[in-house]
Parts: structure tokens; sequence; C-alpha cells
């Protein structure tokens, strides 16, 4: 498929918020060379502001029509989203999708139907919205050298936290809040459990490490759990609740990847990104760290990231994987002692050896909580992981290296 | 040229610390598959940290070595770089420049030899070091929707300006301190000035709007001028002072462009850039206001900028200028209002006639100074503005609005 500097004729799936914002966008923007030619939809009743002969209800009628070269993929349904996107590709079409969930369950199946077909998957917007991060890790940092990506991915959970931080509001009200203002969906369960963040990582850990690791093999915990106890707590010691994506290089050159609510202190960048913005920190060894930020959701800012990929389609742009030809491509390990903050309710037992070393128990009646270092592996196969009543925070880092030091070394990498 | 994916024999010019770093860096990558042939210095006789049989002071050793097809220009002299540039790019070599001074002030003749000899070049060290701000502003932000660029660009003056603020030592202390410290240079004119800084906002323009400014012509004041009373000031109104470039889009689509110090409140990004540290604000229409962090000098960041650009000459990128050919390219215009503070010592005639209108008159014996509202171009062409005893600093921006609203709509826009 060559579209060199050509017109696009973009076949569009979805009309919701971002599919609208396009819309309006590329009717506006001439210069861009790129027009919507037809509209896939599955309620045809619906009222839509869009004239009625760009909708179809038929998948075909844009995926089968040879005028139509480029398929921009925005629809909900992660299953429908690969069949979509499948078929455009085998159709030799070039591909842009803002589907995270469907794109980091199907990595290897994309890969191989890019290649196979010659035909260019992007997905900038499927990862912190307008923030050119895809793009950036694929060309940018494009070597060995980084170290560390830390980032605040997901709109939704970082709103919700920020209320719940600033206007002293409980969990659910917050979580309300977030739905009324459109940052969270009615069914917010992907968001809060973390798998959403988890999705982008997996996005990050390919672009980053050419890493392929299926978002369900994640370690992840979300913010569902997390306890009025745990913000009093995190307010005493000036900290605010993040969830927090997270891969890193270890020295023996294996990368670990969690999702993990974290306590973030002021002199960390994410701890200005608040209410629905998305931030990220990327270390490498020559440039040290940069950190960008950015809106993480919404229709224009989404439709932005869109934009950008349509853009890169005319000048015949595709991602190369590179890094997937790097040394490092072994799967993410969870071999890492981690230091947490465990809290749980009065009565319930937590085993001493779940710890390497425990630094501080309390056991108040009003909050019980231990902070001590875990292996990451054990902590995730432990039954308390998935407990309702415990929950897990990750410590702030700097603070931690110095009551780590007197631990012995072991062949498991400490990221304190 | 094609160097796709193949490997890169560079001849190195300059090998001081960047030059240096970079060395070191491709002796240890090795799946860069980029190595340095030869270095061309000036001065024989330093001790150099690499085998002796790689040295030459003889430019055409490396611009006529057929073997070597990437020219890194690390060297101080615009002129000299000019000249080697120039005919490394007729020789069809691939070339990589962290000169911005010689970039900024030669961009029609780098433009016209690039695409007559179809020779790359890329600069993204030249802007920012190690952010990568050149290749998101030509690639990522490809549209006509960027609205504003708000940056501090220069590492030197961000040094200083911190050390003021924080440690509240004297402009001379601070300079000193950053010298030895390597954040400035023995003759630091350039920085202080904001000669530096509209270099790297020549460059900016060019990629984000596709204007071609000499740095010559941009407005500018830089922070030599500062007195102890501006600080003072400063830090009771709780802002801090910071040298901002500033490339904005005005409603009629013409672009205004200074570099100016500006007081920032700690509600916007840049106030949490201290240090050597570079950030930039970049806002558009649809994505909001994103931001980017990093390092914005030393060694090792800005080669890992250089890095970046060798990487990406494997894959045969070069700018393609793409805004170059969009609607808005007239140069940048100066009939644009300006909410500012101007700082005087007794005794020095302000005419009113310089502004638009006064919002505040302070003639205490120990600090005189008006806030008020200028035309940029009155401004710049008026006297007061070189004058070494009064300095200029823009108000912080949302705060003014209110205040500016009563005045009567004129031809020119308001910056406020």
């Amino acid at each position: 498929m060559s579209i060199q500097n050509k017109s696009l004729r973009i076949g569009l799936f979805g009309f919701g918020v971002v599919g609208e914002s396009l819309y309006k966008v590329l009717l506006e923007k001439k210069n861009l060379n790129a027009s919507i030619s037809k509209i896939c939809i599955k309620h045809p009743q619906k009222k839509r502001n869009a004239p009625s002969e760009l909708f179809t209800t038929n998948p075909d009628a844009l995926l089968d029509d040879p005028e139509i070269n480029v398929i921009v993929e925005l629809i909900d349904h992660a299953g429908d989203s690969f069949r979509i996107v499948s078929k455009a590709l085998k159709n030799k079409k070039a591909v842009v999708s803002a589907n995270k969930k469907m794109i980091a369950e199907n990595l290897p199946a994309l890969l191989s139907l890019q290649s196979e077909h010659n035909s260019p998957l992007l997905y900038e917007a499927a990862c912190c919205a307008s923030i050119p991060v895809i793009r950036n890790l694929e060309e940018y940092y494009d070597n060995e050298l980084l170290q560390d990506i830390s980032g605040i991915v997901n709109g939704s959970t970082n709103y919700i936290l920020t209320k719940i931080a600033k206007d002293k509001i409980d969990f659910k009200t917050a979580l309300k809040q977030a739905q009324q203002e459109g940052f969270a969906e009615s069914d917010p369960t992907l968001d809060l459990e973390g798998h959403d963040a988890a999705n982008k990582l997996s996005l990050l850990l390919l672009h980053a490490y050419g890493i392929i690791q299926h978002p369900a093999t994640i370690p992840l915990c979300g913010i569902q759990k997390l306890k009025a106890a745990d913000f009093t707590f995190a307010k005493e010691k000036g900290f605010e609740i993040k969830l927090v994506a997270r891969a890193l290089k270890l020295p023996n050159h294996t990368v670990t990847a969690f999702v993990l609510p974290q306590f973030i202190n002021n002199d960390n960048r994410l701890y200005q990104v608040h209410a629905e913005n998305n931030g990220l920190t990327i270390e490498s060894s020559l440039a040290d760290k940069q950190f960008f930020f950015g809106k993480g959701a919404g229709g224009f800012p989404t439709a932005a990231a869109v934009l950008s990929d349509l853009s890169a389609l005319r000048y015949n742009y595709k991602y190369e994987y590179k890094k997937r030809t790097y040394p490092i491509v072994s799967p993410c390990t969870t071999d890492v002692f981690l230091n947490i903050y465990l809290s749980f309710e009065a009565g319930t037992i937590i085993p001493d050896s779940l710890f390497r070393n425990i630094q501080l128990r309390n056991l108040s009646n009003t909050h019980c909580y231990i902070i001590g270092t875990v292996q990451l592996s054990r902590l995730r196969e432990h039954t308390l992981f998935k407990q309702q009543n415990v929950s897990v925070i990750l410590m702030p880092e700097p603070e931690i290296i110095s009551s780590e030091q007197e631990i012995p070394q072991q062949e498991a990498y400490q990221l304190v």
C-alpha cells in the first residue's frame, strides 16, 4: 500500500465522542488531504451530526470498498475491533486504531498481519491519548539505553484519586462525579481495577523494549480497594496516591513491569499530574529523566492523536518494531523486590513470611498496615493480593533506599 | 544517499564534551551499527581520550572520504560549522549538527542544500538537547492546529535564575557558579542576552509553523539587566522569573514570536523547570496543553539527541519541512500588545506614550516600575528597551486578562 502524500479516503468505524470530533476536524482542515468516505455504526436509529448518506451498518461496505485506503477504528468492543482491523489489514488498507484492549491482547497476530500484508497499523491514540509517546519510544528512544518508564496512563482513575485528595470526598462520590463529567465509563471496572493501565503498559513495553507481554500476565492492582485510612495516611505523609504503570530495566537487562497504586512525593513529576491528565517519566542512561504531560482522554485530545497518525500515513510511516530485534526480548520478570505498604482490617492475618523484611507494623484500631519488602512474584501469587479488604500501595522511592541497605544481597533485584 | 538500516561510518567534527560523550556511547552500543571513522579537531596538542590515529586537523580528510557516509558536526564556531555542513551536504553525506546558531542563521541556504543534493540534515540536539521537540513538531503536530509554544530553552540562564531565586545570591555570584559548574560559557553573552534562546526559537518557528525567521529579527531581551528589586518583587508576588521563548498564533493566523524574561506563577508548568533543565508547553486547539521536560544541556543529554538522529538516518529519515507549504508562511508580526513590567532607576524618564494603558505605577525610592500594556513593535524600537538600567519582564498571563478588558479593541492583537 502506498499513499505517499496522497489523499486519504477514510472508512470510519464508530461515531462516538472521538469519531465525531475527528469528523468535525477533518471537515475544517482541508490541507490534511483526508476525508471520511463512509462511517460504519451499530445503532442506525441514533441521531447523528453528519449527513445520513455517510452512514452504514455494514462493515464490509467500508472494508471491501477499493476507494477507501484507510480504516479508522474507534469502537468499544475489542472482539469486533479485532475482526475489523484484521480484515482491513488483509485487504491492504492502512489502519488507525485507538482500541488499547484489542491491540494489547492481539499483538502477535497484529504484527504478523502487518508484515504479511505490508499494511501499516498505527495506534498513537491508544496510549495516553494526545501525548506522542508510542512514536517517541519507537523512533526517538531507538537505542538500548532506555532504563525506566513510569506513568499515569489512565485518566479516569487519576480523576477519581485527585477528587478524593483535593475535595475530601469518598471513593463512591468521586466515582459518581467522574461518571457524570464523562471521565469514567458506566462500567468502570476496566479502569478501576487497572486493566486499562495494563493494556497501555503492554503497548509501552513493546515500543520501549521490544517485549510482547499479554496484559493479563502483567501483575496489577487497581484503586478499587483503597480505603479512607490509606488516603489519610498519604495526606499525613505529604504523598499523593497515583495509579502508576511501570516498566523498568533491571541490572541483568531483563525488564519488570506492573501496575500498582503508589505513594508519590512532591519531588516526583507525577505528583503534579492531576484530574484526567496523563503523565510519563522516561529515563534513559544518557538523557536522564524526561517528562511528558498532556490530556489522556477526551474526544478532541484522542482525535488529535488519530489525526497525527493519519498525517504520518500520508508519508508512508509505519512502526518498524525495531526493538524486537534487540538483545532483550525475554518476557518480563517478577523476580524483583518492592517496598510496599499493605493495609488491612483488624483481625486479618498477614503472615510475616510474605515479607522479606518488615520496616513498620501499625496495628491500631483505626488503621492496620505493614510497610515492608516483598518479592513481586510472591505478592502476586498470594491470596492476600486479591482479597477485597487488603490494599497494596507501592512506597515512594528515594526514601526507601537507605532503610533497605542492611538487607543482604540476594539473586533477585530490589526495586526500592 | 541511501543508508537504509546500513552501517553508519561517521566523520566527527569536534571532540568537546558532547563529541567525547558520543564517542564513548558508540563504542559501547554495538547494535546501533554506527562507528566513528575519523575525528577532526582544531587543537592537536590537547590530550584526548581516544586513539590518536582517529584524529586529524584536516576537514577534507573527513569530507572527501567516500567511506564516510555521515558527518556529525559538534563544534562551536558557527562560520566553520556552516562551511563544513555545506560541503558535507554537497558531497551527499548525511549530516547531524547541534549548532543552533549556525542552523538558525542559515536556514534558507541549508534547506536549499538539502533539497538540491538530496542529503538530510538533522539537528534535534540543537533545540532543548535531549527533549525530542523538533521531530515531534515536524511529525506529530503536522497540522494547522498548533496554537502556542512557550518554552525555557536555555539551560544557562535558567540555572542562574534558579540560583538567584533559591539560594538568594546576586546575579554575578550566580553567573560565576554556573560557569564553575559548566552550565555557562566563559563568554556567557549569547546566553544571557537571549541570543541562544532566539536561535532555538527560530528552529521552533520553522518546525511548528513553517516560518523562516532569522534570529536577529526576533524581538528579544535577556536576563542581564534584571535587578535585585525585580527578584524581590517576583518573590513577594509568588512568581518565578524565567527566560521564555514564545511563538504564538494570533486569531488572524499570523504568528508572533519573542524572547523575554517573564513572571511565571505556580499554575504554569514552566514554574517547575529549575536549574539547567528545559521545558516546553505546546498548545494545540485539539490536544490542549502538553508539556515536555528534560535536560537542556550537558554532554550525555546532547549526545542522546545526536544518537537519536543517527538512528533515524539508518531508516532514511529526513525533515520534510511540510509546513513550508502551509497557508501561514508570512514572517512573524510584532503588531501585538503585551502586558509588561518595566523597572527603572529613579530619575529615568519613561514616557507615558510608550504604553497603551498603565495599570500600576510605583515610584518609591527603592523600586521604580510601571505595569502596563505596550505594543511589541513600539517597545522593540524604543531606546528604553535597550537601555542598561531598564528591565522588561512579561507579566504572567491569566491574571491580566480581566484588567485588560476595559481597553477598546484595536487592530492589533492583545497578548494578555
